[in-house]
């Protein structure tokens, strides 16, 4: 059906419980400082583009491991003093592509630094180039499942690593202004959002769009539409109450939810209520938990009736410039 | 099969016969004359888009019969001199949205002026704002096939007027440098500007990607895929050798071929092999005419193998951007 | 789901409340008025089918602003008195096609006249014959949303009234009994069925088949479906609550379940359990209401619990026939 | 591809050598002989039907094996002296259904009997009444590979045989002319009609429409499409060259080509070159065979080049009833 | 959606009332009765495999009507005394295959017995070899609904008398321990399992996996899944209360819900949460009324949350050796 | 369409020109001496399955890197001698499942070891245990493009070399014979087949089914099917004449026409001539170079003309059974 989660009342007041492990500060603390001693400065290389009114950087930073991670960042040609900063992370299957398709926030005066989410790129767009060098046991075909038996050798725990590791970035690159770092993305690039806002507090701003990776679980009962439908198709193969306990424990690390009730900066959420692929509960499950028992910290969420997955599409981009802007 | 059209060296070669009508230049000059009787100014309107570094007009000019169509105009927010102008058509379905998605060009140091297609625009994307006050006979879903029994009546012949209308339109505002109006466009965006490249044959370059609109009658045989396949349905319908001689005379009045084959202007395409939407065959039939008889017209033809209708990609922009600063 | 709908018990008592303008009556009552002041009697013209026991008439008449819409007029070759008539509307995309197709009510002693949906006939079927000589502003494929941003503009004001005027036209063709008009037709048909039982009180009978174009707030919620879709489409471009309340107040004047409160006829409905074209709730909400607060008017409807949008199908004939014959 | 099959100048000249067995004759006439012994006259009971114009009678015959079949004889109320008959069989999976939906001959001053195509008619329509009680051995769900292993036992010998018997039923009964009778249908009933018309010479017409049956191994290497795909799916599961040797002589014994070479009486077909389901070179195989070596018996097709399986669709009444006026 | 039925813990709840008619037992034992006055013994031909560890009979047994019903016999080549046996029935569309793809019960020390199901094989895999020499009124595609308006008639009371007479066959076979004859099979063949439990209580065993047959009521009106899609399809054409209320009593001699709880025997049930084919709330059904009031008889259920259709799939084999192992 | 490659006469003659790097030899001669250098012995452990006739051990053995692969070893409990060995390799996306599923050459006095393909194993089936701890670079979803812009990063190098290390292996176990060693498998295990057979000459036989993984680049012109479809993916991304050329290089390392060239061993293929899977011309591609130049080395294709990528399906096992027998 095309409205098929909850009414719009009963998502605005889902806050479910869900399973979060004792250690799960501990644990991405101590995955934060191993990280981190990988200290390499950013590798910044100017380039030609053709494009007269943008400067584009070819950016590398040490991400999880201290492998190295790939970012476009681009910034107006004309500018004073330093500059603000949105750093942006991909939906699902993409890279980053080419630096010509991302100079929204430069045109609108700010920085812009888009990651690479490690070993995607090959789905759709104009390709990535970052590679994941760590392998994993059998997994189903996509990222969801490499590693899904250890929260230590999952997938997201690299990707989250690299997410906070590309705001260490540029905050340590000239002309951008370190006070000033905002994250944003859509899909999955929305909850590796919520994810850096969870585990670097001082953020000024997140903006996640329709995000992903936020209460696994519930998403698995209800859509079959991948990526969600991996972890199904893992558990329908890998049978038994043991893996499927194992697989929710690993998950249980990387919930956006509990990085959502982390979060301490203003945040502008987006859901859509005919999206299988990200189902607005999940959304709002993560949206209700925001910056929990803060009530001081701000919270928005724009919901689209009539859209799937695409959500708000270009009408997020004014959404957010204006919002951010009056958040800075 | 997936790459199901002739083999490439067939396609470089493939250059059919079409039915061309006597009175194709006439038709052509007597509805362009009769449009440019509908003389009224651009309607250029700044528009405060929170963006720093691009101008932004909403722009309004008079199209086939006088009727109003909206386009963005976006250009530098520093620049010296009159400046080259891109103008750039649309793909089927698809509106000129928010002006904050046509930001390459003008990051590039052009202006760029991008024109809502009358009536559509509420099929993908963020909208268009142009109606199409034009009735018709029964038509299937969609567009191919308004007024398709009369060259007179039917809907590419106000678009393509449109289009010209918007050359007509650039050259009259201030600041963008009548001598130096480039066109493009994909799809039906490319089907349009082979059309307007045909009757402005002093635009400095066209720029088509994998084109729509021509060689209707091979389309159809070779593909179901719609837009082409709405009028395999007119014609699955309204049946008989009368109504189907009618339809394929209309067509000969709107096929990109003839219009290649008028074109006097560099031309640079792309088209894809696996492209079932508009075959590379047809894509050939167009380029392989361009310039007719004219061999110090320079064309060339960018071509994907394993692409299908997406093409280039985000590839054509910079293709585009260095491939127009050569011949300016 | 396959009764994926309300159960049966739950449908009988399915009373929404629904939008409805409080000008309402005056605006169709301006609408028909303005549709009469083009007075032209139906042009009939007998046409030679090779048929000997059946009389066939190309019927044009003057519809919403006066345009010609075609029917098709049968009667039975051996007839004494003016007979009574079925006037039959068509569902969606579909045209009047050929004379052959309407037999079965002269066979069965009535006179009978099928009339065009302007615009439409080229999606299946043998064709229709009737422009729709009005344009829009963007749409999205199909005619749910020609003028949805003005109730004055919408597709459906036009198809209404060329209905109302359809029982006018028979009203005035010798050897018919205008006391003995009844309404019939499925699903769009059905939709306009219900609408001119509303607006022309007086018809003797109404039969609406798995009707469309009953309470589209709720079908939009349940089924993305089309030709409902189409209205979800051109929310999901067309962003944001004030085109959403727009869009909701263009319809609530082109409501079925606003019409059939106003009916004062016997009718006669029927649905489908497993119907996701025109799910049963929106067929129950209009036949919960019909005659609202006139509970002397018979009213049936006969549910199909394992048929999808076919309803009863060819079982329909038989089943109206003696229904209509006991009616009158 | 949307014309997938042989260009038309091909099959204009298509004329494929087919294997026959050197006993199809002896064959046929031990079949028919054998039918023929069971030799009760027809049942025909007059049913009331509401319809004024048109007398229906339930008839009831001996098909293969003394089995009754179901038939709807329909004539017009008001006829002078014996009529001309058009027999009628019917597409893949359909019954009879109501006599409601067989009008048109009747109304053209025919009487026309519908022949149910025995244990079909549960698959669409409105239901059809004719067992058919030989069981068989594994079969791959539908009818075409029941006893598909012996061409005695085989589901089309019992069917072709009921055709014939329905031309000797209606030339057994009172108000029809014998030798005036003649034999249509699409699909299956064109299959059908094809093997009557083989088998009795002395129809006086033949009118397959998009017919079925006809070059099934052609037809198997050139679509997956159902029902010739029935073939494949059980040649997929019982592999092998003896078993498929064996399947392509039984379906020697049935195949349209051989019986269109043994008619003697005027052919008027019609196929659709975008047909996946009863292929266009499988047609005309058929039809470039017609009454094989009899010059002087006429035949034409119409051609459909923009149709599927619907081919001429509601057209084809009116051309049918036309050419049959003309060639009585 | 994914977990589309009911949540677990109303299903393990769920215990609905069914429709069973007075005469059930004697309408089962009326037909056992006359099935078993076809008393001939089982033939039992070894076959030559190439196989050193297991040994293959060819048997024929009779069936129903004393029809020749096909099973592969496996047992392995070293044994001593009277073997144990797991007769197992077959899913939709499939047949006995060959001996090779049946080795895991003789590989464990079972012999193993694989009934053919009669008329089909020629679907999936290597096919059957057992007919079905009774034909059948009209019927949708496939095997539902053949003979469905009469319990007699129906296709699956000679099926589940073909899987009691398979029981019987056994105990006659030399070195067999009739004592010891479990039954087992998954989808249709769990749905003969469950059949052939509550009409032969003194089996050993019953082994039921995502169990067909069950609840055909609730079936019909959650899933439209094929095989319960027949059902619909059929109802869909044949419309109308009699009819459904027909169908609906035929089904009530043959539903898994009645069977079970007539049982008398351990059995091991599977079902999967994501099953639209055999929904979980049709198995629980047939589960929870398992050996109705005899609350020493052992069940259980293994519950696959992640799964479609497949169930535990090779998993089900160590499980269920296990279990019978501890059974027997 | 159906039989949508080379007619089977085209087929039996077609010997393609492939690329072939001139250090083809040297790349997998440096290749398995690295493996070898990592020369434990493989890992034996029995497990207790409950299985009476069959002895099953849990292998590990190393493989490319030294990493530890997964392998069942199934044997028959009464034997005497050392036995000759199947190796079998698996089919794309599964993994060695559970032992219960590879009860056949046991079954037939072989041994049996069936080996994970790496990090592989959840995508069907029971699931594989062996992970491939080697990263890639941005790849299309699944395994085809990890590594693709390097025949040394290749996925396939190194499951090739495990394909290898498994014949190493097994001839280290006691009980085997390790001059009777053969290998086989289906689609991608047919892949892996021909290679081992080209990098181990003295293997005894190699019996291919429907073997993926030859002539890579003409499969992607002639189908869109995955997974030869992954390349096509990621060529749609990473676009451009120089990446293209690499992918192309890198496969040519990787050809399963080059590795049968090399073959010196008797040969039992399969393929299907409705295989869009794995297209018959590719692999004929391999079978028509088979052992080049040695005309004495034996080798039979089977083919399976109304067959998808099932092929011959589980008529292949007791074809090989003879086809072995009779070779050794």
């Amino acid at each position: 059906m095309a409205q098929f989660d909850m009414p719009l009342p009963d998502l605005e007041r889902y806050a479910p419980e869900i399973e979060e492990p004792d250690d799960f500060d501990d644990f991405w603390a101590g995955t934060l400082a191993e990280a981190r001693t990988f200290d390499a400065a950013p590798a910044v290389e100017r380039v030609d583009t053709g494009l007269t009114q943008v400067l584009v950087d070819d950016v590398t930073f040490p991400g999880f491991g201290g492998h190295p991670v790939k970012a476009w960042l681009t910034r107006p040609a004309h500018a004073d003093g330093d500059l603000p900063v949105v750093v942006e992370y991909l939906g699902y299957g993409g890279g980053r592509g080419l630096p010509y398709d991302h100079l929204q926030w430069a045109a609108a005066g700010y920085a812009h630094l888009v990651m690479d989410t490690r070993g995607q790129g090959s789905g759709w767009g104009a390709g990535g180039g970052t590679p994941d060098p760590v392998g994993s046991g059998p997994a189903s075909p996509g990222f969801m499942t490499r590693g899904v038996l250890d929260p230590h050798e999952h997938y997201y725990r690299r990707v989250f690593t690299d997410g906070v590791r590309a705001v260490d970035a540029v905050r340590a690159i000239a002309g951008l202004d370190p006070e000033r770092v905002a994250v944003t993305g859509g899909s999955q690039g929305g909850g590796i959002t919520i994810a850096v806002a969870g585990l670097v507090p001082d953020v000024v701003a997140a903006m996640p769009d329709v995000p992903f990776l936020c209460h696994y679980r519930r998403a698995v009962s209800i859509t079959d539409a991948m990526p969600y439908g991996e972890i199904t198709k893992y558990l329908s193969v890998h049978r038994g109450p043991e893996v499927e306990a194992q697989v929710w424990r690993t998950f249980s690390y990387l919930d956006g939810v509990s990085f959502a009730r982390r979060a301490r900066t203003p945040g502008l959420f987006s859901t859509a209520l005919m999206d299988a692929t990200c189902p607005p509960s999940t959304v709002y499950a993560a949206y209700n938990g925001w910056a929990a028992g803060q009530a001081d910290v701000a919270r928005e969420i724009d919901v689209y009736p009539y859209n799937m997955h695409e959500g708000g599409g270009d009408y997020r981009f004014p959404r957010k410039l204006e919002w951010l802007g009056a958040t800075l």
